[in-house]
This record gives C-alpha cells, sequence and structure tokens, in this order.
C-alpha cells in the first residue's frame, strides 16, 4: 500500500509537494493541511520569489529543486501554467517514488493527457489530471486560501490506465478539500469549458482591446459604470495563461466562437431591421436562463 | 425666481416629483431629501404597487396621478424605461407650473431629447436630459439608497433652448446627489454609451443565449464558474428596458458592434492560423487597459 494512501495514526502522513504556489497550488496545500491529509508540505517552481512567500505565509514548509520534489514527494500537484507542464513532467520521472500520485489543476484537459503520457510513459497510470473550477480572478500565495475549493466544482479526467489507488486517492484529495468532484472524459470537459470559460474571456478581451484602441478611448473609459466593470473583468488576466489555454483548446474554442458569432450576426440583423419582437426574445430568454443559473448555481 | 432654485431659509422647499419610483427614481429623492434641497416628496407612474411600497419606505410621501404630480411639482424627474417618456410628457405637460424643471434619467440622449422637444414644444427649455451612470443591476424600491451617486459620473446633455436657471439647478441637484457631472451633447453620450455599456449589454444576452441554447447546457453551466458569473451578469437584466435601449440607439450600436466584429473575425484568425504572437499581443494589450482603468476608477 502506498505512503500516501495510508494516513492511518502512528503512520507518517504523506508529503505534498507543489509545483507552482499561488492561488491554486496554494490553496490545495492549506485545504489538505487543513483535513490532515498531508504532513509535510514542499514547495517547487520557476518563481523563487512566490516561494519565498509562500513558505512566510506558512503555505509550505520548504522550497526544494523540482528533482528534490520527486525525490521526497507522495503527492505532487502541478499548479503551473499548462504549457509548463510537458517540461516539469520530464524532469519529475527518473526521480519520482514507486506510489507517488501526479495530479494537476490546468484548464485543458486533453492536452495534459497527451502531454503527460508522452513524457511519463507507464507512469502516467498514476497520473490523474483535474481541473479545479475557482479563483482566476486573483493569484499569488497570498490569495490562497484553505476555503477556496469549499462547495466549488472540481473536474477530474482519470486515464482509463489509472490504477484504482490512484484513482480513489485524488478523488479522496479533491473532497476532503471540500470540492464536489466531477469525472468526465477530457474532450468532453475541453468542449464544455470552450463555452462556459474560455470564449467569454475570448470575447472580453476583443472588447477591451476595441474600447480602449478607439480615438476617444479616455471617454468612453471615463463614462464606463458596473456592467462594463464586471463584463470586462476577466480580461485583466495574465496573457500568458489565456494564450496557453486558448493554443492548448484551439478546435473547441474556434468552434463555439463560431456558434456564438452566428448568433450575433442574427441578433445584429434583427436589431439592424429593426425586429423588436426577435430582440426581445432573445434577451428574454437570455435574462431567464441567467437568472436561473445564477439561483441554482449560488452565484449572483 | 422660481420656487425651485430658492432653498432659502424660511421659504418653501421646492416638490420633487419622482415618475417611476424604482432604485434610480427612489435614491433621487433619497439623496435630495437627504441634502435638504427638496421639502414634499410625490410619486407618480405605472406600477401601484412600486408606489405602495416607495411610500411604505417613506422614499416618497405620497402618491398622485401624473396631472396632479405635475400641478404639485418644482421638480420632476421621470424616471421610467426611456419608450415611456414621450406619452408621460405630453400627460404632464397641460398642467406644468410656470418654472418647473424637468429631467429623466434615461440611458439614452438623442432620443428622449427629441421626444422632448417633439411633445414640450417651447417647454422644453426647462426639460435639462440626464442619465446617472449607476446601479443598473438592482431594481426597485427597496434597493434605493441616498448613497447611490456618491462619486458617480451623471452625464446630463443640456439643450440650447435651457434657461440658465433650469440648467444650473439641475446641475446643483445631482451635484448634491454626490455625483460628478459631466456636460455633454446627446449624440457623443449615445456613441460613447453604446461602446461602454450597450455592446457588452448585447454580447452577453447573445452569448448566454448561445450556451443555454446548447443541447447540452445543462452539463455546460454546472461547470461555468466565477468568470462565467462577472462576464454574464448583466445578461439577467430587464429585457423590456434593453430593448428599449437597443432601439432608440441602434445606429450607435450597430457601428460599434461592427467594429468589435472586426477585432473579433481577425482575433479568431489569429488562433486559428495558431499565431500565438498576436493573439498574447491582444490579450495583454486588453489586461493592461482593463487593469488601468480599474486602478483609475476605483472599480476592482
Amino acid at each position: 500500500m502506498s505512503a500516501a494512501l495510508d494516513a492511518a495514526p502512528g503512520r507518517e502522513l504523506p508529503v505534498l509537494a507543489v509545483v507552482g504556489v499561488g492561488l491554486i497550488g496554494g490553496s490545495f496545500a492549506a485545504a489538505l493541511r487543513r483535513a490532515g491529509k498531508v504532513g509535510k508540505v514542499i514547495g517547487a517552481g520557476r518563481s523563487r520569489d512566490a516561494l519565498v512567500r509562500a513558505k512566510g505565509l506558512g503555505l509550505i514548509d520548504e522550497a526544494v529543486a523540482l528533482e528534490d520534489a520527486a525525490r521526497q514527494a507522495d503527492i505532487i500537484v502541478l499548479a503551473t501554467p499548462v504549457g509548463a507542464i510537458p517540461a516539469i513532467l520530464s524532469r519529475l520521472l527518473p526521480f519520482l517514488k514507486p506510489d507517488a500520485l501526479l495530479t494537476d489543476v490546468g484548464s485543458t484537459k486533453a492536452d495534459v493527457v497527451k502531454a503527460a503520457r508522452s513524457a511519463l510513459g507507464d507512469r502516467s497510470e498514476c497520473f490523474v489530471p483535474g481541473h479545479p473550477i475557482a479563483g482566476a480572478e486573483k493569484t499569488g500565495p497570498e490569495a490562497a486560501s484553505a476555503d477556496l475549493f469549499v462547495g466549488r466544482t472540481v473536474v477530474l479526467t482519470p486515464l482509463e490506465e489509472n490504477t484504482e489507488q490512484c484513482r480513489t486517492l485524488a478523488i479522496d484529495l479533491w473532497k476532503a478539500c471540500g470540492a464536489r468532484v466531477v469525472l468526465m472524459e477530457p474532450d468532453a470537459h475541453d468542449a464544455a469549458l470552450a463555452s462556459v470559460s474560455h470564449v467569454p474571456h475570448f470575447l472580453a478581451s476583443v472588447f477591451m482591446a476595441q474600447v480602449s484602441g478607439a480615438d476617444d478611448a479616455d471617454l468612453r473609459l471615463s463614462l464606463a459604470g458596473s456592467g462594463f466593470r464586471d463584463f470586462t473583468r476577466i480580461s485583466a488576466g495574465s496573457a500568458e495563461m489565456w494564450q496557453d489555454i486558448f493554443m492548448a483548446n484551439r478546435d473547441a474554442v474556434l468552434q463555439e466562437l463560431k456558434a456564438f458569432r452566428a448568433l450575433l450576426e442574427q441578433t445584429e440583423s434583427a436589431l439592424a431591421q429593426g425586429d423588436a419582437r426577435e430582440l426581445h426574445e432573445l434577451l428574454e430568454r437570455a435574462a431567464v436562463a441567467r437568472r436561473f443559473w445564477g439561483s441554482r448555481s449560488g452565484h449572483e
């Protein structure tokens, strides 16, 4: 039995390694520590500064090199931009403990699955891909919280080669963080997220670029209110991270954009023709759907 | 000198009539009452229920018919949907006091100016159109607050025929509510608002309709998070009100949608061609502009 699974009294708690100690990685560590699921927490990653701050905040006990993280850890979570995952896995592989569980928190899954299989070979049997749907608007270890995942959805896309032990442990850990765990196929995850996450970001960014690129941008922006604030908020996110997401999930995003643009053009035509009835029908349909989602999801 | 301008001690305070006692009308009344700018406040409007609630909340002293509102009021604010303004003005006109100030709070201005001139004739000299940029996400008299306009922008688009007295009083009243008053031409207001308010609502509504109309809408919506929540929030607004706004400001909205769609198609092409550099450049431009706006506007 793996050390990671065995958290019984009298036995040592598993060591957690967080690669990328930002909001998500830091929160995962804090939540698992609070739940008593992990003992020592070590951090690794590109940003020395983030590691120092994470240690100062008590999110990790120690900052180590990637290779040392692999040598020590029973559980490894990759909380870096998706584009960095293949190289990290290749560096970890030679040093992994026999039963170590690997997981990630990336916003796309099919590309991560492909990268994991390619980088890990047989060891992909203990890589369980994940995506917590939480908290993209804040960043950095300072924003981390043991409560971040409470009541939130975490999608796991287990691989067919995953051992039952790794699969069960990954589910158990996320549930211990307070999350609602949903199991999906990677492609289905990517298609759904293209629709409800990636396309909104794409549209908000294009809109923000269009407005701020206008000759009279200063005047326009001085008259922008709370609707503008909410609609554009996501466009302030990291360009690096979102470029990775769009490139990784390109086909699904393009397909959704196409569907959106078809309805946009149809609705524009209705407006151009002064078809108030069709316009109203769409606005009402959207309003009803949004109010229903808001009440059902617990979001405002 | 008009009664409305003269709020000196020993003289009676002006009577304010609010037509449409919802969030905006109710907040205007509460703010002016707190500032000591008005005495008696009377309410009128289509919704008897809202009038009863507004009276219960102390926002108005009395609910009256439109004609009585005109007979008694020194200041009349129209806080109804824009589409209702022409008919209301026609009903008020025969009963207006000689120096009564009229203003509105509609989201579009060129159409209101046209309607006011047509309905009021010579009396348009005391109609000063306005648009407070505040609080569209809540509705009803219960949401009204004397603080709603504090630090918010209110656009006034005075008419060339406005008397100096009416123009000055309108500015004074909004400043007394704590607002930053900006004077603009109606067309310039409508063009700017098409960009930063109407187009975001149009896009959010089309997006929400597209997602909720998909075969697997339930699955998609179960995976939607805080980015989706913010991006779509405005689409929950009143279909009636927004239909009026889009129809009233149709040309400016269509022009902005065209500019948006051009950049959308260009960015889609960059993604389709895998041009990560161009994609990154746009995302970074949007992120920088949004962060700058957020810090400068006091919005998150």
